[in-house]
């Protein structure tokens, strides 16, 4: 949209936005997916459905853009911006790069403002193959490409070995995290997390 | 039972208690945890509803025998046998050792018979923490516990660092091919499970 607005206008559209996003995330995570709808996100929300329809053509494009900003709004409070908003900070150590990274994905999956949508799309996804695609598509692997960016850094400056696969390696990170999470098997704590860094950014370490 | 029976009697039960898993899994498979009923089940195996209810208390409990049934199959067609059914191979070699559970692992989840039911029950499991719980417990941490067995033996052998965490050691091998397989993300490859053991086996090495 690259039409100009009012000042008021954008502000009562930037609201409605967020009153939105709000309203998806929480009947997700109350009701779960399948009986979230359009309506009443509407409802939740105080805004009319064609809001939304003239916003987004579907719930699940509502849901995909309310973790979108979600996720945003995280980077933000981790302290990000500009340009880098999403990147993985380069301190030049990539162990403690990494744990500063899983620490926050740990608080993340550990509350519950995040958790119950999250795991509401999740558990549609594994079962609802399309959905799961578009969920991997829009907000999965944009997130995942970060690690790639990180790796790719730490292999430019000698700190993993040559000719790493960064997109298996990432997975030595996300996958245990994910599994303890998604499983509910044991407690995602800070140690957790720094003891997975440990064990795989070994791992990754250069060969002789 | 410690009551004897005629061989006919015994034949019949094995008989029922078998349609009664293959049912149970291909229901669940088909239709999902929440529209497979006991009714179902017995009307797809050809018993009656009373059999299931004398055996078993619950869907849930149905559904988790049928679960290690194939697990056992599955380590039955693997070439394990005996008191070491479930055990992962020593050979003395961690990496060979495991890169073949990860490989059969792969093709458990390649394959449609496994990935239809355990698919349906995971992502049940995922919303439902108290039958997540049960899956966890039953099905999941006695599997994993064959991981902590093994990495326990590879310390003893002097082949990973000395005080390994061999509960959370085991999901830099799990939590990938998890991740890859709930969330579909990437095909699942022997090659990529042979990457994950050699990242991961690298990670837990003795350390200088």
């Amino acid at each position: 949209m690259t039409e100009a607005k009012a000042p008021d206008s954008s502000r009562r559209s930037e609201r409605s936005r967020r009153a939105i996003y709000d309203a998806a995330l929480a009947l997700v995570g109350e009701a779960g997916y399948g009986r979230t709808t359009i309506e009443g996100i509407a409802s939740r929300a105080g805004v009319g459905k064609q809001t939304i329809y003239r916003w987004w053509p579907s719930k699940a494009a509502v849901l995909m853009e309310a973790f979108l900003d979600l996720a945003e709004q995280a980077a933000a409070e981790a302290g990000a911006d500009g340009a880098a908003e999403y990147a993985i900070p380069d301190t030049g150590d990539l162990r403690t790069d990494l744990r500063r990274v899983l620490r926050a994905t740990v608080d993340e999956m550990n509350s519950p403002a995040y958790d119950a949508p999250a795991r509401a799309l999740a558990a549609e996804g594994v079962l609802d193959a399309e959905l799961g695609a578009q969920f991997v598509e829009k907000l999965l692997e944009p997130q995942l490409q970060l690690y790639v960016d990180r790796l790719r850094a730490a292999e430019a400056a000698g700190q993993v070995r040559t000719g790493l696969d960064a997109r298996i390696a990432l997975e030595l990170f996300v996958g245990p995290l994910t599994h303890r999470w998604l499983l509910r098997t044991l407690p995602l704590t800070h140690a957790y997390a720094d003891t997975v860094v440990d064990y795989a950014v070994d791992g990754l370490a250069p060969r002789p």
